[in-house]
């Protein structure tokens, strides 16, 4: 290695830099839980804990960065007529929320697709919030271009060492309050999280393996630490992680994941929906796809803990939309044999429905949903075909049904078993 | 008052013993967040905080009852032989847990329906789960019958001085925690909860205000602090607030709650809905339809806070069923105008389902279901009508849509706007 290639390695943040921060941002942030979880820890037969930043009052740990350099900002007055950023949510949020803490006006740029309710959120902590730009790149260019004819601060949502410093609260708490910690497992978009907390834990305890997820889809670290090579992603590419859907992944954390990150594994859609209802059911908390990648590592086998290992997986935000956790519970449902659609042909002759129906009801299941078919090609004629959406118990109350469907005779179908 | 309605009606605990309770079960329960809402703040134009007991480790602030009544128990040598108790959800599985950290037997009766996922959860906790009776007024006669024959304690869901003592905590965590508050609003089944929060507040600052919430079906205390009558109710009343279906309220809780509760007011099951997606979205955390009436009532201003009013509002558990959750998820986004379904009268030829649907995708909406009728009374011969239900950005969003088929001439309904 050069000389000066360890000029431009340099990580100019030591433990002290991050204790700082972390006492610069303690009033205004969330020293948020780390929660063993008990049916998961028995599932893996080590115990697993989450370090719950979808409990941040802006539901996202972006919140520590933007206050520490919001922070760090006026101390060197360097924000005298605010700060402005470029973001389609959560960093918004969080540089809105700890501008308000302090005083500063903010601005943000949001695409003009931006969803409402993340319009709302950053409008509601009194921010400016600009629409322009068809995608967060032009929304980006639009906030630099303000800044300059404005006067005002820039924030990066992730390539700052003073946001990375704020982030690393996060490694600091986590080591506090288990000094035991032997795996930790952290979502990787631009890479301000996974260096902060690389950097608190690996100062204090080189020992711990630290695994950065990235979704499928938009993964540019995927061979980074075989190769130093970075993949080129597209942003049209579709996930349901899109808090890490991250075009250019940071210049200053790429040095840190270079140093001190173990791992890093990609998982898909399904894996990270699949793990967004496990969070909702053993943690009652609501996690956007982003903030449970590490979870669905963990979940599907891309991170596989050590016999002796104590676990602690980071569930980075819980800014879901709506719509998408209604249709993830959904999923999770007709995966765990909870909702099922069946197909039932029966002869086309009055009170056969009426009496499908009934059947259904004397197994103490609720219908969702009824459809009758008649006249398509797959149904011969003088038969109807009726698909139901059942709520059920589990597979095996699945199995009593179409026993009993069976047993008259009847040809009857599950639909979702043979999708999922 | 004679001297034997004194006697009856004493109150044997004092602010100590709800400090030793604390500090006996202090290990084993969490002391949950106590969180300032931003948003609900804003709205309300005072402090609105959440005392999140659905994040205790079992989903309920059940846990700290039982775990103080079984750690009585094993100092007064009271259960060689384990506990027992009856529950079709949180008492259960706090029973479960503070027996199983406490290296204790338990075992649980549940009514034979009971669902698959709380059955595993007590038995995921080293319970034994026995399955009988109809109800849970059956399963506690067989439990209680049990407890004889095994010689197990009978651990009761609220009325029992050490289980109210143990539930105080919750009370002694937010005077702790927010000194100032004024007005705290507790959910109300049997009445365990508030009475220890009610005493653990009032023994201190009698001021504060405590009021208590009931599920409008299910309401035997509606006019208990005005006339001192208990309503009978119905267990067939349906409710989607289970948790506080109870039949029998304590006669011990009901000392307690003569004395120092303030207020009762009810809410119906179409607020609790509500109060669930409002959980969801400004904390995302799920609470269960019994955790959420206090927020409910908020929301409904059956509870009006007054101007230097500092609030409390008890999130009571989270033991809600997912595809409840979901269903609740639906109803939110329809009152808040991202979800609808119209219906729209076209000529029955070929193409007009295309150009509809391609109207709504210029729309930038998405199409979660499409319906397609005909040869119905209502839709005049040579017509066709069409039923989408699409997620929306807003309420004006669906306006634009409207108004871009009426200017097309088209008969367009918003069925679920004359729904809601």
């Amino acid at each position: 290695m050069t000389s000066t290639q360890q000029v431009r390695d340099t990580i100019p943040l030591t433990l002290a830099d991050l204790q700082c921060a972390r006492a610069r941002i303690a009033a205004a942030v969330l020293a948020t839980p780390l929660w063993l979880n008990d049916p998961l820890s028995r599932e893996f037969a080590v115990p697993i804990h989450f370090k719950l930043e979808n409990l941040q009052p802006t539901g996202s740990f972006k919140l520590r960065g933007a206050t520490h350099k919001i922070d760090r900002l006026l101390a060197a007055g360097a924000a005298p007529r605010g700060v402005i950023a470029a973001s389609a949510g959560n960093h918004a949020q969080g540089v809105a929320r700890a501008a308000l803490v302090k005083g500063l006006a903010a601005t943000v740029v949001m695409p003009v697709a931006a969803p409402l309710t993340k319009i709302e959120a950053c409008r509601g902590l009194a921010a400016e919030v600009i629409l322009a730009g068809a995608n967060l790149e032009e929304a980006k260019l639009v906030a630099e271009r303000l800044a300059g004819e404005r006067g005002l601060a820039f924030v990066h949502p992730y390539d700052d060492w003073e946001i990375i410093a704020g982030q690393a609260s996060v490694g600091l708490e986590i080591i506090e309050a288990l000094p035991s910690a032997t795996l930790v497992v952290v979502p990787l978009g631009g890479g301000g999280l996974i260096a902060g907390v690389a950097l608190a834990i690996k100062l204090q305890r080189p020992d711990v393996r630290i695994v950065g997820v990235q979704t499928d889809s938009v993964a540019p670290f995927r061979r980074f630490l075989d190769d130093g090579s970075l993949e080129t992603v597209s942003l049209a590419a579709h996930t349901i992680a899109d808090g890490i859907k991250v075009k250019a992944p940071g210049v200053l954390t790429r040095r840190v994941i270079a140093r001190y990150v173990d791992a890093i594994v990609t998982v898909d859609d399904n894996a990270i929906a699949e793990a967004m209802v496990c969070l909702l059911e053993r943690t009652r908390t609501i996690g956007e796809g982003a903030g449970v990648v590490a979870l669905a590592a963990l979940l599907k086998g891309k991170v596989v803990p050590q016999p002796d290992d104590r676990v602690v997986v980071v569930v980075s935000g819980g800014n879901a939309d709506m719509t998408l956790v209604g249709r993830s519970i959904d999923y999770g449902l007709a995966s765990s044999g909870r909702l099922m659609s069946v197909a039932v042909r029966v002869a086309d002759s009055p009170g056969r429905l009426a009496a499908l129906l009934g059947v259904v009801a004397e197994h103490g299941m609720n219908v969702r949903h009824v459809e009758h078919r008649r006249g398509e090609l797959h149904v011969p004629v003088g038969m109807t075909e009726i698909i139901m959406q059942i709520e059920t118990r589990d597979f095996a109350h699945q199995g009593e049904l179409l026993d009993h469907f069976a047993g008259q005779g009847l040809d009857a179908r599950n639909l979702i078993a043979a999708a999922v």
